[in-house]
Order: structure tokens, then C-alpha cells, then sequence
């Protein structure tokens, strides 16, 4: 069941600029144990949300490493999301009207300060385990170097500690997309529709890659002539399917925060940020990921200094850290046991 | 110089449509030379031009496997394409109008026959080797399918003998870009542009891929605090220059084109098609392309009878065709000659 912080104070981002005050949407399976110290914190991705147990449902389940009867495990919905914390969609007080596009600009350090605001209502002043795949990774790494000793483990599965150039250019082919959509800026939450669509779709080339589309999305052999083809009807049904659940504004207010990830950033560079790191870290790379690649997770787990790397071997891409269970309970429950 | 072919007679269309005449730009480069059957015929990709000189220099070179000195080298622009060839934005003589979205749908196979007429025109009964890389290698399968006594030698760098559902994925998703700005449809040439921008930005990713951008994309360590990202102004700017030069017309019709292709197709799937290539033929992969994966070249290759594998080790992702001239030239130039 989805629940609510109401932080009733201004939220003062790392722009400058301030939210005048904060509602953090979260989800907690199982029961806080702190003898037992059983909790584990997991941050989620661009579009999903604070309930792991939808978008990670093989996680959340008995034998594996969410599982509810061991583990007490926290995810908070991003800000600027669509999911019930603050974002553009979210009542401006100044003016009485949504942010829309005049949301203030995100960073992952907020996004990370916002889960730390969130734990300290929780009283989880120790965590025994931060997890966060993909983008959750990179507020992960910017929460554990924030508060290097809230956490005893940290696992970090295909992400990076930069956005990368890639990453940023892939992020912003998704804005181009999103914007060629005239109706983008037009005050209203279903905004830029068709411009999300090309935008997931484009999402969804880099989750998956070469291997997983022509393994998952060849033509069957009876495909009548003339038919549309199976990547093309894909693609649109993957767009549409978005634009049901999730606004244009904040697709891309998420988008610019993860430009802006730089763990480095006033610390020195992203080598000394990982330096301060003190408790042992799990980095698990994605050999088919195209977003981040087998060599930056390696180059990753070698500037870490308590580090264990594990390369999983997937035609899926990057949404191998979705869809190879098995293998990802294997090399992470041990992890955290 | 550009030259123009007219073909004053109907052109029968693969789908049954008929165009009413055809006019097909093309350049040509050397003196033919029948006695020694000098002619190297190049088809171009999506965006390219019948200028081999201008977008492929450096293999139209002193030196080169297209040094003009030896050769006579051959390039038509592409039916549907914006160069002078009938595309979208010809006049359509049953309505004075040009045709934009109304333009008839092209196979790559009419392609591969338009460039058939053009060799009758030009008397070259023979042609010495007919070179294609990236969407160019899919019109030289069909034409050396199609007339395979015309060729001695083929040529095919990062290509397929059929669009894969990855490759379709991907125009689709630009198409979705393009179709996301509202003014496609519109009876104008410059319809369409931020769409167009969008798509091309998409191109350029998977043209590229991660480690290209990763090498070629990095912040200059003395980016001013707040400067736009270069990856960022990178994939506007390649939008916007695309939009200086081209239409959104030509680039969905190539972009579907594109997504017939099929060897295959009537004569029995694509193995039995390569099986009946009589030439040697030289297949040259680029271990980085992410559109035209390595493993997929291999495959092509071993289907082919007499062909010779050679693989390209670069960084540059597909347009490692466009970039790797000496490595290319030290490959295809001996198999020429």
C-alpha cells in the first residue's frame, strides 16, 4: 500500500532554488526488525515506482533477496515523478496551479537527499542494504557517499557514477522527441503525448538492445502479408502504453536530473567520491548492456575500494537487471546474508 | 558534376503502384574503360548522395579503392531520396503538386532497379564490383541477387540480407519522432523539421553507439558550470544540420523502404537467395556496430558461397564504414584489384 510523508518544510534543492514543502510517495514490504537490522532501501528508475513489489516482482518474493518475511524493504517514489511525490504535476503554492514545465530543476543528490529525509522519519538511522539498479544506482551512489554510515552494503547493478556522454545524449535525443511534440509547455498533465511515445520508444532501444529485439521481436512465420510488423507495432504499443501511466513533464524533469550526475562533483572527482565509500559494495554489470557497458561497470567496481564485480551474462540488455532473476539472486542474496 | 538520367516511361513499383516517369540523379567519377572494366558501381545510404566524393572521400582518393585515376566509379541517388532523384518532393504529373506523404511506397528492391535502368542507360553491361555499406549493402544484395551476371565482385560492409526486427525497431521509433511533430502531413517541404531533428538524433545514436560517443562526447575539463552538455548540443546540432539538407518525406519513405528488405522474399527466405550469388564476394564487419552486429555479419557471410569475412576493429560503431578508411581500403582495395 502506497504511503505518504508530508515533509512540511521547504526543501531547498542543490540549484538554489527551494520547494516550498515535499510529499515523498513510499512503499515498505515486511516488518522493520532493528535487532535484526533487516532493512533494505531500494531506489528505483526513470518511469517506475516506489512499489518494488510491481516492477521487481521476483525480488519481493520467499527465496529471494526482498523477500518480505526476512527483510524489511523501503523504496521512495523519486521527486518529479509521476507516482505521488512531488513533481511537476504537483500544486505550485505560489501560484495555485501545477508546475508543469516550470518545475525547479532536479538533481540526484536531491533525489538522494529526499530519500534521507524520508528514512530519518522511519527512524532507519542504520540501513543494512542500499540497492538501486539503472538510475536507482545513481542515487544510491550519491546517498551511500552522502552518508557513507547509514549503510553496512551497498549494491549497485548496471549504473555509473557519471552520466556518461552516451547516457546524456541518449537523454536528450528523448527531450528532442518529447519537444517536437508542439503541445510540450501547454498547461495540462496529458501534454506532449506523442512526443513521450517516440521518447520511451527510444527508452526501450537502449533497455534492450540488438540481441534482446531480434531474439524477442522476430516475425512469427505465418505473418500475414502486408501486416505490420511485429518491432513496428511493438514500439507504438510501448509508447501508448507510457502515455496511460506516466506525463511528459515529468519524463523529462527525471531526465534532466540524471544529466547532472556527477558523483564527483565538489568532491574532487568521481575516483575521490568512490574513495570515501566504507563499506563493502556490490557492482553487478550487464555483458549485453548497451547504456552501461561491461568495461565502465568493471571501471567502476576497480575505483571502489571494498569492491566484489560480477559480470551477468544476458541478451537482454540493460532490462537483464528485470528480467535475469535467477542469476541476480544468485550473486546478491549471498550478498546481503 | 551531377548528371540526370530521365526515364520518360512508367516505373512499375514492387507494390503494383506505378510511378509515371522517373528521373534518377547519379555522379560519376573517371573514364570507363571497357577493356579493362574499370566500373566500380556504389550504392549510398539514408541520407547520403550520389557524391561518393564528397561523402565517402577519402576512399575517392590517389591510393583508394575508388581512386578515380583507375576507376570508373558510379553512385545514383536513391529513389525517394531529396538528391535529384524522384522522391516526395517531385511533382506528381497527375496532380501539379508534389507528392510529400502521398509519395508511392519503394522497396529495395525498386531502388536496386532504378539503378539497373540507369547501368542500361550508361551501357555498362559489366560492372567490375558493386560496392554497399550500411543500407547501400542492402541495395547491392538485391541488385546482385536480381542480376548477378552483371557483377564480377560484390562488396558489403556492415549490412543485412534482411531487416532485422532491431533495424525496423529503430526506424520505426524515428518514425514515431517525426509523426510526434504535428506539421507531417503538412503540404510543405520543410514539414515536419523538429521531428525530422529528433529522428536523425536517434539515427546518430545507433550510427555511433555507446563507446563513440563515450570517446568522441566528453566534457572538456574546462566547461564552464551550467554550460549546455556537448552531447547535449551535439545531437541538436546534427538534427539541425539534417534539417538544412533534407526532407521529412524522403526520410520516412527510405525509412520504409528500409523495412522491406528481404532476399528472401519470393524466392524461398534468404539463404536459398544468397546461395545463388555466382561472385566472389568480400563481407566486412565493424566489431562496435550496434545496428549491424558482428555476429550477424559472420552469419551473413558464412551463407554466402564464395565470400571472404573481414572484420573492422574500431570504436565508431557503424560509422566506422565512414571513418576506418585505411583499415577498409587495405580490405577492400586488394579484393578489387
Amino acid at each position: 500500500m502506497i504511503k505518504y510523508y508530508h515533509h512540511d518544510r521547504p526543501f531547498l534543492l542543490e540549484s538554489g532554488e527551494c520547494i516550498p514543502n515535499l510529499t515523498i510517495a513510499y512503499h515498505t514490504f515486511g516488518t522493520y526488525d532493528p535487532e535484526r537490522n533487516n532493512c533494505v532501501w531500494v531506489c528505483h528508475g526513470l518511469t517506475a515506482n516506489s512499489d518494488v513489489a510491481d516492477w521487481w516482482a521476483p525480488a519481493v518474493a520467499e527465496g529471494s533477496f526482498l523477500n518480505p518475511s526476512e527483510k524489511f524493504v523501503v523504496c521512495a517514489n523519486i521527486l518529479g515523478s509521476h507516482y505521488g511525490s512531488t513533481g511537476p504535476l504537483s500544486v505550485n503554492p505560489d501560484t495555485g496551479s501545477p508546475y508543469y514545465d516550470s518545475f525547479p530543476a532536479l538533481t540526484i543528490r536531491d533525489m538522494a537527499r529526499a530519500n534521507s529525509l524520508l528514512a530519518d522519519y522511519l527512524g532507519l538511522a542504520e540501513i543494512d542494504t542500499l540497492i538501486g539498479a539503472s538510475v536507482g544506482g545513481f542515487q544510491a551512489l550519491e546517498w551511500a557517499v552522502a552518508e557513507p554510515r547509514r549503510f553496512r552494503k551497498l549494491v549497485l547493478v548496471a549504473t555509473a557514477a557519471k552520466a556518461s556522454p552516451w547516457s546524456i545524449a541518449l537523454d536528450e535525443t528523448q527531450r528532442m522527441a518529447i519537444k517536437a511534440d508542439p503541445t510540450y509547455g501547454e498547461p495540462r498533465a496529458d501534454a506532449a503525448m506523442a512526443g513521450m511515445a517516440a521518447a520511451r520508444a527510444i527508452g526501450l532501444l537502449s533497455y534492450r538492445g540488438p540481441y534482446a529485439y531480434n531474439l524477442t521481436q522476430k516475425e512469427p512465420a505465418d505473418t500475414p502479408n502486408g501486416a505490420p510488423k511485429r518491432p513496428v507495432t511493438y514500439q507504438r504499443y510501448q509508447g501508448e502504453k507510457l502515455c496511460r501511466r506516466f506525463n511528459a513533464y515529468s519524463y523529462v524533469a527525471i531526465l534532466d536530473a540524471f544529466d547532472t550526475h556527477d558523483l564527483g562533483r565538489g568532491r574532487g572527482g568521481v575516483e575521490a567520491a568512490l574513495l570515501t565509500l566504507p563499506m563493502p559494495v556490490l557492482v553487478v554489470g550487464i555483458d549485453s548492456d548497451i547504456i552501461f557497458t561491461p568495461g565502465e561497470m568493471r571501471e567502476l567496481s576497480a575505483m571502489i575500494p571494498d569492491c566484489v564485480f560480477e559480470e551477468i551474462s544476458s541478451d537482454m540488455g540493460h532490462d537483464g537487471f528485470l528480467t535475469e532473476h535467477a542469476r541476480l539472486n544468485s550473486i546478491i542474496k549471498p550478498f546481503i546474508s
